[in-house]
């Protein structure tokens, strides 16, 4: 099926959504707290959380076969926003018993939907990012669940815009030619440097790396054995109910599914990318918000995400937050994010965004666990 | 009596104050607001509002002996906020029907006073000013009583710290020999360009003006009984009970007690200044904030006006007011001011203190007076 035809209301058949909803969104405080994680809240202006944008996002491709995988501590408040109205069926939800970052959580939620669909294709896509174009989005996906049926490893590799530093890239290697755009993955490369990240963008034969993979269940517990057998032994104990969360997720490596699977696979040359025109934001710091927010703001203007009717500004550009239902004021002041919330406000110098982690650290320090 | 001396519990006698608290505090915005001015605020971190450290202040120079002239809205608030524990006496409180600039104030508290105590001398001095060293003040403020016994009209002159083009200078005259320190004052100059204020720190003939007149209340009238009669006649009315406020206010000219009396008056030599050596701050705008609550802080350096545990700062200089009762994080700004409340939050170049009434003025537009 190609992105051109008409879908059935359940998707297309087979294939199940496995949402990793993990991090503590540090960077993003004080809208990302401990209790209650970025992917719980609007942070694309959207008017949903970026969870509930994630699963509808993918409802027309996977239906009701949604996972969701998240921290304990997160897994009531992640079934009350994704309860459903009557006649739908809200995602299953996995509960970590403590982080191990995203191969586990992924491998779990493969384990389990595979002893009910041997057969089934999974897709996982994280619960805190940002999709502008959700027909190019859909596209995408659908090719690389056709490319995944043939047994490989898939990603959807996002067309760059600039020389991101604070990505992975993947090199695109040789078209498959059954496939309408799908081609080879050469390699991942981790987060690269400036000069080389602006050598990728200019050469057009880099993608970056959005961790979206889709992969039939059976073949990524397969590729696990290879390299974490303990890991691929664990969670399908786990899914099995042979061993309990206790026995087993303390002593399973915390490694990502980049690390864990998809760099060797794609040594091996057994990856496939599918190339994804579409906007994407990993929204992983302030300055990524402002970004989401500006939409079409020159950046000289001030970018709001929430209610305009709550900032008023004079010669001022960045972001406002106005999450604090109160009014936020702004004069004179450039390339700022201002965050307001019911208990803590934020002025943060955009280029400073990655550096929120030392303010959160201070609130530490300084016992201020209820701000966290 | 000099500064030495023992003062009898009920201050200098025969000395009364006169405080005019009024104006609007715009651009304080947003810990002044239109039902809460900026005189009724800790502004300067002393743990009681402006007002009230003003009172404070002169209460060993004039005991009970305090009126307070303010507009008919913030009445209330003032007697609450002077009331007096048992024993003491509230200050007598006269409310403006309308704001009529200083002049009409003082007068009408001048005339006030006359009628119970002919020989009186009044002090006059404004409700949102900070003062660093009492001892000096009182210093000051004695010896400028024994000079308007004299029957002159005297202004305590600050020794100026720096080139302000804020505040209207003094040209200091020749010594009079009967006192202590006090001068003749040659002439009042409104406020100076950078130049002409830097020119007149160096020649160091030069005092600030700040506004503090101490006078026979008698000689006072008659000066404005010359240059302002019906001014005269009317608060003269209006104190005796001949006429109400209803009908003499609305009529009376809006001009400050300098350009009334205190400029003529020094153009025929009547005026005479004693130079007070004591910080002292007019609150005008946030960039004055600053200066008060940066104490010994140094420049590149963040001050807390408020519980310095309601603020965390990583690299950011500027001002913080906590008064919201949350927690203010700032990070990689210089140069800011932030000030919290409950329902409003500003943030604010520190060069730009002057525009604050640029916000108020949008937020007017809105029609969100709820905020003003």
């Amino acid at each position: 099926m190609t992105a051109g035809q008409t879908r059935p209301p359940g998707g297309i058949g087979g294939f199940h959504a496995v949402i990793p909803a993990g991090g503590a969104g540090t960077r993003l405080w004080p809208l990302s707290r401990q209790g209650s994680p970025k992917f719980l809240h609007d942070l694309s202006g959207a008017g949903v959380s970026l969870l509930q944008g994630t699963v509808r996002r993918l409802r027309p491709l996977v239906g009701d076969r949604v996972v969701v995988v998240t921290g304990a501590a997160h897994a009531a408040a992640v079934c009350d926003q994704l309860a459903e109205p009557p006649g739908g069926q809200a995602p299953r939800v996995l509960a970590e018993p403590s982080p191990r970052d995203s191969m586990a959580a992924i491998a779990w939620a493969a384990a389990t939907i595979a002893l009910e669909d041997p057969d089934a294709i999974i897709g996982s896509f994280a619960a805190d990012h940002a999709i502008g174009n959700p027909v190019a989005f859909r596209a995408a996906v659908t090719e690389a669940v056709e490319v995944a049926r043939s047994g490989s490893l898939v990603t959807v590799g996002i067309t760059p815009t600039r020389p991101a530093t604070g990505f992975g890239w993947i090199r695109v290697g040789q078209r498959l030619g059954s496939f309408a755009t799908a081609c080879a993955v050469d390699r991942f490369v981790e987060k690269p440097d400036a000069p080389t990240a602006t050598a990728y963008l200019d050469s057009g034969g880099y993608l970056w790396n959005a961790g979206m993979f889709v992969v039939r269940a059976g073949v990524l517990l397969d590729l696990l054995d290879r390299w974490h057998p303990e890991l691929a032994a664990g969670v399908r104990d786990l899914a099995a109910g042979q061993r309990t969360g206790g026995e087993v997720w303390a002593d399973l490596p915390a490694v990502s599914i980049d690390h864990a699977v998809a760099e060797p696979a794609a040594a091996e040359g057994l990856v496939s990318v599918v190339p994804g025109a579409f906007d994407w934001h990993d929204i992983g710091d302030v300055a990524a918000l402002t970004e989401v927010a500006s939409g079409d703001h020159q950046p000289d203007e001030l970018a709001v995400l929430g209610d305009p009717d709550q900032v008023c500004a004079v010669d001022a550009s960045g972001l406002v937050v106005p999450a604090g239902d109160r009014q936020v004021a702004i004069l004179g002041v450039d390339d700022v994010v201002v965050i307001d919330t019911p208990d803590a406000v934020l002025v943060v110098a955009r280029e400073r965004a990655q550096d929120v982690k030392a303010i959160v650290d201070a609130l530490r320090a300084a016992g201020r666990e209820d701000l966290l």
